[in-house]
């Protein structure tokens, strides 16, 4: 059997922290489904990673900034970023979940854990704001 | 500026033959967007690759077959194919364009110009039967 999965489906409705699963975990990539639900960068929180990142947006909404630009990403709307780009989310859709597909690749392996804590910190606090 | 596209537009409605386009090309990995109007690989062709591929069909519908079993990817499905692990395509939606996401890694570079040999023969042929 191979196997196989759905993006759209299998994670919970009521997540208190952002989802971050790796769903391809090889030499030089790594392929993971974000699912935010009003999560952001917590302030003055910037990503500066070693890989590459290709990173797209299938469902929901998120302003990406740079540190000279705001993109605005609606449902298929990707976005590459280099290595050591300095990014962070301002915030996602606090009406539907936002499922992101990320590609990292090249470079040293980014720094999972510093990004897993990055969102939860804030993931909390938005979430109690909507409760 | 910052490159970014959509992966759900920017895509001719008349499509001829199938849509390939790379969207990252870089050592060890190559992400693509496919594009199928009804395209299908040839009776009795298997893609017998090198390299990993991971596929998620995010809009329309495919079958996709191994020697040993067939898959209905539905939007947001995705599989993980293993080098060398036969497939093929064994139909796209008739009634909307699928389209896919793949991510290659890992081995030598797939023979780009074989997949996309392959695909066009039979794409001609059911747009005919369409038209």
């Amino acid at each position: 059997m191979t196997k196989s999965a759905n993006l759209f489906s299998d994670f919970p409705n009521n997540l208190q922290e952002e989802l971050i699963e790796i769903l391809v975990d090889a030499p030089n990539i790594r392929i993971e489904r974000i699912v935010s639900t009003g999560h952001a960068s917590p302030p003055g929180f910037w990503y500066d990673q070693a890989e590459s990142e290709w990173v797209v947006v299938l469902r929901g909404e998120a302003i990406l900034a740079f540190e000279d630009e705001t993109r605005i990403l609606k449902p298929g709307d990707y976005v590459l970023i280099p290595p050591h780009r300095k990014h962070r989310v301002n915030s996602t859709s606090l009406t539907e979940p936002t499922i992101w597909l990320a590609v990292f690749f090249g470079g040293e392996k980014a720094d999972s854990a510093q990004r897993v804590a990055a969102c939860d910190i804030i993931g909390v606090a938005h979430l109690k704001e909507l409760s």
